[in-house]
This record gives C-alpha cells, structure tokens and sequence, in this order.
C-alpha cells in the first residue's frame, strides 16, 4: 500500500492561476520545448532566437499514481502567436487511454481541441466558469486566442500519464490559425497517419 | 462498451455556482432532509416548521458510472444555523472506498471535515481560490462558517459512488458549533462505534 497521503490545501489564485504561498513551483514550456510542431517554422526559430518565449505554465503534484486517486492543479496558457498559429499546449492522449479530465475556466478564454485515435475532431470555447468534459479516448490541447492568459483548473486520475510521443510524431489534425483576426480550424498540413 | 460520452461544456457560475444556461438543475437538500444529524433537535423541529430552510443544492451529471469517467459539478451550502451547529452536508464515505475528490473554492468559506473509518480527524478551512484535496477513505462534510455562501467546484471518479448510510447511522466523531462567534471542534455526543 502506498504512503498515505492526507488531506491538504492549495492556494490557487482565482484569476492568475498561480499558487499564492509557493508551497509548489509551476513547470515551464517555451517555444523550443515543442517548436516542431508550429507550422511557421521560421517564425518559430526568430521567436527562440528572441528570448524564447514562455507559452505556458502549469502545476503538477507528487500524488500516488493510483486509480483512486486524483491529479489536480492550474495551467497558465499565454497569449501569443508563433506566424498565425495561436500558443498552444502539447497536448496529449492519457497514457491509460480511456480516463478522463475536467477543466474549470478561471480567466481568459480560448479553446480545447481534442481529438480521437479514431479521427473524430472536437473544438470547445472556454470562458470564465466554464467546466469543460474530456471523456476518456480525446486527446486535448488547449489553445489562447485571446489576448490575456487562459487560466483553468484542471482534475484527472492520477495515474492517467500523459502519451505526449503519439502527438509529438503525428501532430494533430487540425490547426487552428487567425486568419482576419478570426481563429480558424484548418486540417494540419504537418499531420501524418502513423 | 457505454455509450459514447462527447467532449461537452457547463457553464457554472464563477461566484454563485449556478449553471447559467440551466442546462441542468441543481439537486436540493433541506433541514427536514437531515434533521436526525443536528445536535438540537427543537432547533431542527423549528426550522422545519418555519419554512424548512435550504440547507444547500449540488449539480449531478447523468455520465457512465466507470472508473475511467469523472463526476464534476458544483455545491451551494447556505449560511446559517440549526442551534449553535453551522449548516453543513450530509457528508458521504465514497461507496469505492478509496477514491479521491477535489475540491476548488470559488465564494465563500467553510471548512470540509473529514475522518476516516480508523477515526483520524482533519478539518480544512477552504476560501475562494482553494484546492482542497480529500484522499481516498475519507469521508467529507462542507460546513458553511461564513455569513455567504460557499460555493465550491468538486470533481471525483464517476463510479466511486456515495454512501451515505454510515453516516446517517453513526454520525460523525466530530460536531462544528459556534461559541463566542467562533467555530469550535467539539465530539459528537450523538456519535455512536457501530
């Protein structure tokens, strides 16, 4: 049996996302961590030439990988573009591929593309208080097309992992770029079957 | 296989927790739902007969009950009285025993109690901003010690379940009264070893 972990607190702020007290430190993701997979290659070069900047930022937490328990924290999505494609997250199956994740709009707004090994495509709005339903199966990224930080709290079992590979190789198969000062879903021309 | 579960969004809002579009209706809970559970009982008897105040409301989603899926929603726990003890929940062992369930404070402040079936006790405040983890085994109760609502986003495995029965039947170890205006930690005098 694991250790056992006891109830605990955490001091999210409600609008910037961050813990307050510093009790835990946020990972980092710049444009060098995923630069393959912008489809503005050379604009995502200039941009890590150029201080390479950070897309986002999130909260992990030493919890017992189980099935019983829950992994939980916030993601901090910058607002930016690398060409016309908005920041976005990896983004990523679960590695137990059938479990889910919930997230819950705290500031900001963007979208959460996801999509299914099968090839079924999901693209939805997430404003401020809105709880968004991953159902296992849908891989997810979260993408800003505003203009200040998509914050959400996120929940999802805590031995769920994240298959980041499958996406990293095959991209996504869609894209979604601004075009007119619209966001639009295009098909990834970067997306390869397996 | 359950039947397919798409990628969907609910709009709770960010303050007083209601789903905005009423897309779903929240669940209610009245003294006269719990009465048994107060320590004074003529308070109880009172308030049922003067209008049988709302103790607090909670949103359910209708989604497979499978260890992959997430249940999500909102709780609304009034402020208020029944005798010197606060409002409060029911409170509920998962029915899987050992299934987690999070918890983010969005208005409001309380505190969750919790024991486990050995006996251990925690008491959490939670305030807006909140992430309050509640481990496998044990069970949980939100009681409102403020003079507004507290409203809290929670999510937890979709199968774990809720037995409400132990409680009913033993109570909890511990009671939260106000005495000089301050909540105070108390044994149950109502508490009974099954």
């Amino acid at each position: 049996m694991m250790a056992d972990v006891k109830p605990f607190v955490l001091d999210f702020d409600r609008l910037t996302g961050f813990c307050k007290s510093g009790k835990i430190q946020p990972m980092q993701r710049r444009v060098s961590n995923m630069a393959s997979q912008f489809i503005d290659q050379e604009a995502a070069r200039r941009l890590m030439e150029n201080g390479d900047p950070l897309l986002y930022e999130f909260y992990g937490l030493d919890l017992p990988e189980k099935d019983g328990a829950l992994q939980f924290g916030t993601t901090i999505l910058y607002p930016g573009k690398v060409g016309k494609e908005y920041f976005m997250t990896k983004g990523h199956f679960h590695t137990i591929l059938d479990t889910a994740e919930v997230y819950y709009g705290l500031s900001g707004h963007g979208v959460m593309l996801m999509e299914t090994p099968e090839g079924e495509v999901e693209c939805k709005e997430v404003h401020p208080g809105d709880a968004l339903y991953v159902p296992g199966r849908w891989a997810h990224r979260s993408i800003n097309t505003g203009d200040e930080p998509l914050v959400m709290f996120f929940v999802y079992r805590a031995d769920a992992g994240h298959d980041y590979g499958t996406i990293e190789k095959k991209g996504y198969r869609k894209i979604l770029v601004e075009q007119d000062g619209e966001p639009v879903l295009l098909d990834n021309p970067k997306w390869q079957e397996a």
